[in-house]
C-alpha cells in the first residue's frame, strides 16, 4: 500500500536550507542525467538560477496545497482543512476535505483537456484554412491517413478530392469542439471499442463536446455547486475523455498535414548542440510552426554558411522536440526540467517556443547568454522575449524571420568570442513509431492481421505485456532517475514498452532507445521479440530496433490508446482485460492528470511517481486507487519509489496476462459466451 | 489610494482564537442584519456550526493565497512567492509574482464565465426542447420579448410562428457557445454600442464562442504557457465578455420562457417563513425548476391544507430567490451568507437547490431539523441529500414530487412538536425592474424616447448619476453592513441605484427597497426623480417606487449592461463617458470576478469591497486599478471601508457627470466633431 510506505509526505518533501545552497548541493543536483549534472555544476558556479535552485528554495512546500486541501475557488477564502472535526474541518462554505480535493483535482483535468484540445484546434484551423486556400504554406503530406481518418469518422470518401475531404474532416473536428447535442464526440467514438462506448454511456462519462466538458467542470467546481466527490470525479472523467478526443484530433491532423511518423534515427542530449553551427532550439508542443522551421532551415543552410557557421543545427525540447524528431529526425537537446540548462550552454542562438511547458525562467538564462527567446503564439508570451506572431497564412515568412534572427545572433556570438559549455554527452536513438509504423513492423510477420503478432507474443509468454511510458518531469523525484529505473526493470521482466513525451526524452538521452539497450537490459523474451521484429523488417529499417518505442508527443498518447484498443479488439475482450499498464514516473502537469484519468477510465492501471494533491482525502484517494477499478477497470498506482512502482506494474501486467490466458483457453474450449462471466 | 489605507492585509484579516469562540462572540456575529443576529445567538447557544463559525475557524487565512501568490497549477508545486529576489521569488518553473497572480485571477474569470454561461445553456436547451415539443411543461410566456430578441440578433421574424422563432433563437444561442469562427458572439454584439464593438475588436477581446474562451483561459494558464501578465489579463477580459454573452442569453431566454419582470410587491427577511405553513425554500440560481415549483405550488395548496397546513409558503435564497421574486413576488428568506440560518429556524420543510452558491454546510444544519435538502441538477449534488433529477421533459412531475415531500415533512414537523425559532423581522419591498420595466416607467413621461428621462435627469442635475449594486456576501466584511452603508450614502448623494443579486437581498431585507427608504435616505434630487416617476405611473403601479431598483439575479447584470448602453447611445458617447458606476461591496465568487471584469471592460468604474487575490503583484494591481482605465475606460476600485468606497463612487460618478455636461454643451455649441477630442 503506497499510502503507508516510507514515501509519505514528510519523507518525500525534504526541507532544504535555501540560504546555503552550495553546502546542500546534493539536494539541488537531483538527477542521474550526466549532461544535466555537468551543467548544474556550471550554473551553480556561475550563479545562474535554474528550476533546480527554485525547487530547493520552495522547500518545504505547503502541506495543505500538497495534499489538495487548500481551496481558493472563491475569494472569501483561502480556506484550509485544519482538522478532522469542528468548524475548522470545513471551508467557510462548509466544503469538506473530499469536496475540496475532488474539485481541485478535476479542475486540473480541465486545465489539461484545455491545453491538449486547444493544441488540436490549432491544427484543425490550419487544415481548414489550407482547404480554403488560406494557408498556402501547408499541404496534405499523408493523403492515405486523411482517407483513413475520414473513413473512420464516417465520412464518404468516394469521388472527393483530398482538399474537399480535408475540409470535411476539419469541419467534423470543429463539431467535436462545439456540438450542442449529446451523442458523443466523433473522434473518440470512432476509435473506442464497443464495450468502452457502452461503459461511458452507462456511466454518463461520454463527452458531448470538448469545450463544453471543460466549462461544465469549471461550473460544477464553482462555489456552491457540486459537493459530491464521486459525482465530481465522474465529471472529471468525462472531461478527461474530452481531452482524449482532443489528443486524437491532434495526432490525426498532425499526421495528415506533416506526415505519419516512420522509424528514424537521431541523437539525444545536450551533446547534440554544435557550437560551430547556428543553434536553434524548438520548444513547446505544437508542430504547426516548428515543422515550418525545419523545412525552411534546409533552404537557408547557405545563408548560415555565408555567416561563418558550419550549418544550422536544430534540436528539440519537450513535445515540439518530439514532433520534429518523429517526422524529421531532429535531435533532442533535453527534456522539460533541463530546458534552462540547454540555454546555459551558451551555444544556443535562438530558442523558439510555442505553447505549454515553457518555463518563464528561460528568459533570465537567455539574458545571460544573448540567446534570443522567441515566442510565437498570441496566448503564450513571456515578458522581455521576442514575439514573432504566428499566422498560418504566412507561416513560412515567420519561420524565415526566426532563422535569420538566429543567424544574426550566431554572428554576434562568434564576434563576442564568449566561451560555451556543451556537455559531450549524447546517445543514438531510433524513434518514429506511430501506431501505423508499429503495425507496419508487425505486418512483415503477419500481413493479414498485424496486431496478432503482439497479442500472440503475450499469449505465448514471449513478452509479459505492454507498458506505456508517459508524462513529465517533477523534481519531487530525482530528475530522470525514476524513468530510467522503471524502464530497466520493465525491460528485465520482458515488458514491451511504448511511450511519449518527456519520459521518452529521458530514455533517448540516457541511451535506452537503441539496440544497445536491448542487449544490455532486455529480458530474453523481450529481446527475442524485438529481434524477431527486426529480422522481418531489416530491409526497410535504418538500424536494429530499440528497447523503448517512441510514439510521439504527449497528444500522441492517442496512438497508445489506438494500440490497446486494437489489442482488445483482437482478443475480443474489453480493454481492462488487455495486459497493458501505464506509468508517468514524474507526472507534473495538468495534462498528465487528464491523461492519467482517461487511461484509468480506459481500463488500464496507471502509475504516477510524483504525488498528485489527493492525500488530503481518504475518500478521494480510495476512489482513484480502488473504486475506479471496479467501475472502469483501471486505477491509479500512486508510488514515489521507482523500484516498488516497477514491481507493481509488473505484477499488474502479469496478473492480466495470466487471467487473459485462462480466458482465451476457456473461450477456446467452451465458447466465448460461457467465459463472459470470468 | 486603497493600497496604502488602513485596510491592509493584516488589519482586514484579524486572527480569532477559534478554540474560544464564545468569548470571541463579537467576531462571529459579523452582521448588521437583525434576523441574522438573532439566529446567530440561537446557533451559538445550540452549537450549530454555520459559515460564521467556519469563517472564524479559518482565521488567520493563508497570506500567500490571499495575495494571489500561491500557485497550484501543476503538481510540481505548490509554489509560493517567498521574497523579492533570488530563487524563492519565483515558482519552480520561474513564474514570477505577476504571472502567478494574473493566472489565478483569470482562472477565476473562467470559473465565473462557466457558471453563468452554463446557466444560460440550461435555458437554451429548455427553449430548444420546447420548440421541438419535448419539454411540454414549458411555454413561451413573453412572445414580444421573443420577437424583440430575435430581431435584435438579426433574425427575420416575418411569417414565422413563435415556436419556429423560438427554435431559431435557441440555435443562434447554441452557436454562441460553440462557433468555430471568429466574428464574435451574436448575443453580445447585438447589445453593444458601436464604439465598444470597435474597442473589443481593436484589443482582441471580442469573444469568439463562450466555451472556447473558457478553454483558452485554461490553456494559456497551464504550466509553461502564457507568462505575460498583461496578455493574460486581456485573455481574461475576453473570457469575461464571454461571461456577459452567457448572462445576456440567460436573461433573454428566461424572460421569453417565464415572462419579463414587471413591478411586484413582496417581503424579505427570515420573518417571511410562516411556521404554520409548508415552508419550501428555493435556493440556487436557475429558474427552470423553481418557476415550475412556483406554478405547481398554487395547484397543490389544497393538499397542503388537507395535511393541516395553513398553505404553502415559498421563499427564496440567492438568485433563484431573485428569479421567482422578480416574476412572481415570492418573498426573500435571506441571502447567501445566512442560508444556514434560514434552515436553523427549524421551520423549513424542504430546501430545494439547483446550482451555484449552495453551501455544502447546509446539509449538517438540515440534519438537525429534519429539513429535507433536495438537489435537482446532475452536476450539483451534496452527499446525504435527496436528489430529484431534473429533466425538462418532466419538470412538472419533479416539482410535484418536491412539494409533496415538503407536505409530508410538514406533517412530521407538526407531529414532532419541535419548537421553531423564526425571527420576526421582515420588510416590504417592490421589485421586478427589468430593463423593459424601467423603460416603461420612463415612457410614461417621455413615450417617444423613454431613456431620455434618465439621461436628462443627470444632465439637469436632478440626480448625480447611476450606480449598479451587485455581488455576493463575504465575511471579510461585516455581513450586509457594507451594502447598507453604501446604499445610504449613495442615496444621500442623489445617485439612482439599480442592482442584482445578494446586494439587493440585503437592501430588501433591511428595508431599503421601498418608498419609506426614499423618504428616509434619498437626497432631494433623487427623491424628486423617484416621485416624478411614480406620479407619471401611479395608475399602474402597486405602490410608490423604492429607493433601490431590483433588476434581478446575477445573470441579470445583463439588464444593467443594457441600461448603460442605452444611456451611451442616447448621449451619443461611448460607455466610459456615461455617469455610471458599479459596486460589489462583498464580492466573493468567481462569477463576481467575471462580472467585475466585463464591467470595467465596458468602461465603468467598479468598486469591490472584499479584497480579491491581487495584492501579491504591484504590476497586476496597477493594471486593474489604473491601466485598465486607459484602455477600456473602467477600473477596479479596491476598498474595504464602505464609507471611503461610497465617497470614491460618488466622486467618480460626479466627475463623469461634470465632464459629460461640458461635452454635451460643447457638442451643442460647436458640433460633435469638434468635441470628440475632449
Amino acid at each position: 500500500m503506497p499510502r503507508f510506505s516510507d514515501t509519505s509526505l514528510q519523507n518525500s518533501k525534504p526541507s532544504v536550507d535555501r540560504k546555503n545552497r552550495k553546502k546542500n548541493v546534493k539536494d539541488i543536483k537531483r538527477t542521474n542525467d550526466p549532461a544535466a549534472l555537468e551543467m548544474l555544476d556550471y550554473t551553480i558556479e556561475n550563479n545562474i538560477i535554474t528550476a533546480f535552485d527554485r525547487w530547493s528554495a520552495q522547500q518545504p512546500q505547503c502541506a495543505f496545497g500538497y495534499q489538495g486541501i487548500c481551496c481558493r475557488i472563491c475569494f472569501a477564502g483561502p480556506c484550509r482543512i485544519k482538522g478532522l472535526e469542528g468548524p475548522g474541518s470545513m471551508g467557510i462554505c462548509g466544503a469538506k476535505d473530499y469536496t475540496i480535493v475532488a474539485r481541485n483535482a478535476i479542475r486540473m483535468m480541465a486545465g489539461g483537456a484545455s491545453a491538449h484540445s486547444d493544441h488540436g484546434r490549432e491544427l484543425v484551423e490550419v487544415l481548414y484554412h489550407m482547404s480554403e486556400g488560406k494557408a498556402p504554406d501547408y499541404e496534405i503530406r499523408d493523403a492515405d491517413k486523411l482517407k483513413c481518418v475520414a473513413k473512420k469518422i464516417g465520412l464518404e470518401i468516394e469521388g472527393k478530392t483530398d482538399i474537399e475531404l480535408a475540409k470535411e474532416v476539419a469541419l467534423a473536428a470543429f463539431e467535436d469542439y462545439g456540438r450542442h447535442t449529446s451523442e458523443g464526440t466523433t473522434f473518440l467514438k470512432a476509435n473506442l471499442c464497443e464495450k468502452r462506448i457502452k461503459k461511458y454511456e452507462e456511466t454518463d462519462t461520454m463527452p458531448r463536446a470538448i469545450d463544453r466538458e471543460v466549462v461544465e467542470v469549471m461550473h460544477r467546481t464553482h462555489v456552491g455547486v457540486d459537493a459530491d466527490p464521486v459525482n465530481l470525479i465522474f465529471g472529471g472523467v468525462k472531461c478527461s475523455l474530452a481531452d482524449l478526443t482532443g489528443e486524437q484530433i491532434s495526432t490525426d491532423i498532425s499526421d495528415i498535414l506533416f506526415g505519419t511518423p516512420k522509424p528514424v534515427m537521431s541523437e539525444a542530449n545536450l551533446g547534440v548542440i554544435e557550437p560551430d553551427k547556428v543553434n536553434i532550439i524548438l520548444h513547446g508542443h505544437n508542430p504547426v510552426l516548428s515543422q515550418m522551421v525545419v523545412d525552411t532551415a534546409r533552404e537557408l543552410e547557405d545563408e548560415a554558411k555565408a555567416a561563418g557557421a558550419a550549418g544550422i543545427q536544430l534540436s528539440g525540447i519537450c513535445c515540439t522536440g518530439n514532433e520534429v524528431l518523429m517526422r524529421n529526425g531532429v535531435p533532442i537537446a533535453t527534456s522539460y526540467m533541463a530546458q534552462e540548462l540547454a540555454i546555459a550552454t551558451g551555444a544556443v542562438d535562438v530558442c523558439v517556443v510555442d505553447v505549454q511547458c515553457i518555463m518563464p525562467g528561460l528568459r533570465n538564462v537567455c539574458e545571460c547568454f544573448n540567446t534570443k527567446l522567441v515566442t510565437t503564439m498570441a496566448i503564450s508570451k513571456i515578458p522581455g522575449s521576442y514575439h514573432f506572431s504566428f499566422e498560418d497564412a504566412k507561416a513560412k515568412q515567420s519561420a524565415e524571420g526566426i532563422i535569420r534572427l538566429a543567424i544574426e545572433t550566431f554572428k554576434q556570438r562568434k564576434e563576442s568570442g564568449r566561451p560555451v559549455q556543451v556537455p559531450q554527452f549524447k546517445n543514438k536513438l531510433m524513434a518514429g513509431f506511430s501506431f501505423e509504423a508499429l503495425l507496419d513492423l508487425f505486418a512483415a510477420i503477419n500481413p493479414d492481421n498485424p496486431i496478432k503478432v503482439l497479442t500472440d507474443a503475450i499469449i505465448d509468454g514471449e513478452i509479459t505485456g505492454v507498458c506505456a511510458l508517459a508524462g513529465c518531469n517533477n523534481l519531487e523525484a530525482v530528475y530522470e532517475k525514476s524513468h530510467t529505473d522503471i524502464i530497466k526493470e520493465l525491460a528485465k521482466n520482458d515488458v514491451f514498452m511504448v511511450g511519449t513525451g518527456c519520459v521518452m526524452q529521458a530514455a533517448a538521452k540516457q541511451g535506452l532507445m537503441n539496440y544497445e539497450a536491448v542487449e544490455e537490459y532486455a529480458g530474453p523474451g523481450l529481446k527475442k521479440f524485438i529481434d524477431r521484429l527486426y529480422e522481418a523488417n531489416k530491409d526497410k529499417l535504418p538500424d536494429k530496433l530499440p528497447l523503448t518505442f517512441h510514439m510521439g508527443s504527449c497528444v500522441d498518447n492517442s496512438r497508445i490508446f489506438n494500440l490497446w484498443t486494437a489489442m482488445a479488439n483482437e482478443y475480443g475482450v474489453d480493454v481492462p482485460k488487455v495486459p497493458f499498464v501505464a506509468t508517468a514516473p514524474e507526472g507534473m502537469s495538468e495534462k498528465a492528470v487528464a491523461i492519467g484519468t482517461w487511461v484509468i477510465a480506459s481500463g488500464i492501471p496507471c502509475h504516477v511517481g510524483a504525488m498528485p494533491p489527493l492525500e488530503g482525502s481518504n475518500l478521494v484517494w480510495s476512489v482513484v486507487t480502488c473504486i475506479a477499478h471496479d467501475v472502469f477497470g483501471g486505477n491509479f498506482i500512486l508510488e514515489t519509489d521507482p523500484q516498488v512502482a516497477a514491481q507493481k506494474l509488473i505484477e499488474a501486467v502479469k496478473y492480466r496476462a495470466w487471467k487473459l490466458k485462462i480466458h482465451m483457453k476457456t473461450a477456446e474450449e467452451y465458447g466465448t459466451d460461457l467465459c463472459q462471466a470470468f
